[in-house]
């Protein structure tokens, strides 16, 4: 019997808190994975990474293919042991970068080819070489190699690239059976894809969950577009998709989007959103977004956000923090990743309780005003 | 009465083992101190610092005189909760960086004017301002201001700067005390200068003991010197100091200079040697020094050093370390400095229990020749 299920606890309206289990454990959704690139977090220590509230993280298969290679991964032990992550781990299929990153990237029926970031190299993906290259790397999870169409607005271009998606469904699903399938402990989620055309976004619903798999994700969208069109895909594709299996929006999002991505029945998310803006010293507060090199923080004494618990908000000052950002120290991305993940976390865990409560509307009418604005020192208590 | 005292506990030929006390508690010695240049010691969360050992801290009166200043330190609480560090902390005094790092840099007989490293402008360090900077800051431990040669060897400016360290420090000493003195929770340490000759050393010696001070320090060492110059002007300085008082070797060092400065009766360390090296990839282990970016670890599953007990050794192979240093990532720095840090903190552990045993020697010569070589991938086991 296959590992994993989706156990739905509550529903509010179109949302849903559930457990997905997994063989590396459950995951309390709606649920958002921190991204862990090359086999990182940047600058977070797995055990932080646990303590902010993460339980399931994601790695690029693009980035770890092209460097150390899945080979070596799986020398040292596999996925798990090569992130120091015991949970549970999703790797994307690296659809969205090579279509995104690649230098001279060339699509043709049977797979892409394109250039190497590190090296220069030509490399050459399939939808069998994905799903084999993510069996060896030996996450929980594995994506569906799919074609990711830049603009989502150009007819033509998106539905060539969802019918071909489809195509290369049907053959990741072969390889991955032939490899062992979910049996061997590892699942295989299929991607939607369709742009912004409704009538696309529905016959891709379809086609893709003609498969069987252990769950299913939105994809092409936040690739450029505008909100509402990335929310029409969403509303779209949602419902129609089965209520048995975890449905999860690539590339997604911020505390806004939760509640409007939740609220249309997402359970799971991604996105290097938190840790790239800490990097970059930004942080999410319940009061709303700041930049921490902002001057009037310079002798500020309280704590970055005093509903958050998390280690940069308890052992240090928003004064503290904004020196550390203007001094371009290693520990402000550190801090403010562990805090902006701190925040996300505790969020959808509120999330989680307010669809069990069925007041899901009232935490967003409380919380989305505030937590969605930008705010500077003078806005904030 | 002083909060500052030093208990010895055990001596081994001219080696201490011992207990200092401090307003933040207390330091079993020999003791290594991690510098927190602009606050914060790179990388490393002021809870795993503590993890690894560390019990003393240095942060430098000069970077954060620059920036943030002394004052905003103050208003955010002063140095302990600016660093988020509830154990003692030393200042430097700046004199040390004033000579080697600042651009145009002026010395009179009343002070030092230098043009700052962050923005250009003229600033002005004097004993009485330098003493007054550190007792803003407010850590536990504060030094003289000294002038510091650049060149050992020059007779003449050795003379010169030493006579003038001496005048500095009777200014210093003033200041200190009109400032409240040790009785307001901070001490001053003395510094001896004399570069490579031995009168001057042993002048030097008597000219800062004849102030009664809670503790004195070797400078004018790892400026450049030889190895041999260095152990001379220890071996010479050491000896003469107050058997009852901490005796701190500014700059030093490495794991072969403990045993050598240990041994001479030292008792403090501070040095960028193991945060420096961990951020360029070195590795100190109990085999050797190693850098982790050999293509030789690239598939080896084996611990960094089997015989540690950090987070880095137990959560990490040699080949993701290896694969963290090639990608760059941040986090590839903070692992090796908690592995370097918990290394060194672990040394002299075992060198205060081997003073209390009397079984020093025999402990150098069983670490010595292996901790003190480089090595490659071959040779570690």
């Amino acid at each position: 019997m296959s590992e994993f299920s989706l156990d739905l606890t509550a529903t509010d309206g179109e949302a849903r808190a559930g457990v997905f289990h997994t063989p590396h454990g459950p995951i309390e959704t709606p649920a958002f994975m921190p991204v862990g690139t090359r086999g990182t977090v940047r600058g977070v220590l797995p055990r932080d990474l646990h303590e902010v509230g993460a339980r399931m993280i994601l790695a690029n298969t693009y980035h770890l293919h092209l460097r150390p290679g899945e080979e070596t991964v799986r020398a040292l032990g596999g996925l798990h042991a090569f992130m120091g992550w015991d949970g549970p781990i999703l790797t994307d299929s690296g659809g969205y970068q090579v279509f995104s990153l690649a230098d001279a990237c060339e699509v043709d029926e049977d797979g892409v080819t394109f250039q190497s970031i590190v090296d220069g190299s030509t490399v050459r993906f399939t939808p069998e070489r994905v799903v084999e290259i993510q069996a060896t790397l030996g996450a929980d999870v594995q994506m569906a190699f799919d074609h990711c169409p830049p603009d989502p607005l150009d007819r033509a271009g998106v539905e060539a690239a969802t019918d071909r998606t489809h195509r290369w469904l049907d053959r990741c699903v072969k390889r991955h059976e032939e490899l062992g399938g979910i049996e061997r402990g590892q699942a295989l989620f299929g991607i939607v894809q369709g742009g912004a055309f409704d009538d696309l976004r529905r016959a891709s619903v379809d086609a893709v969950c003609s498969h069987e798999l252990a769950g299913y994700a939105i994809g092409g969208v936040s690739v450029g577009e505008e909100r509402e069109a990335m929310y029409a895909a969403v509303n779209i594709s949602v419902p129609a998709l089965p209520t048995s299996k975890p449905r999860y929006l690539m590339g997604v999002g911020t505390p806004g989007d939760f509640f409007d991505a939740v609220g249309a029945g997402v359970d799971l998310f991604d996105c290097v959103t938190p840790t790239r803006n800490a990097r970059n010293h930004t942080a999410f507060t319940s009061q709303g977004r700041v930049n921490l090199r902002n001057e009037g923080f310079r002798e500020d004494p309280r704590p970055l956000d005093p509903a958050c618990d998390c280690v940069a908000c308890t052992r240090f000052s928003r004064g503290v923090l904004r020196h550390l950002c203007q001094t371009n120290e290693m520990l402000a991305g550190t801090l403010l990743s562990l805090h902006n993940l701190r925040l996300f976390h505790t969020l959808l865990a509120s999330m989680r309780d307010a669809i069990t409560r069925g007041h899901l509307s009232a935490l967003r009418e409380e919380l989305v005003p505030s937590m969605t604005r930008r705010v500077g020192p003078g806005e904030l208590d």
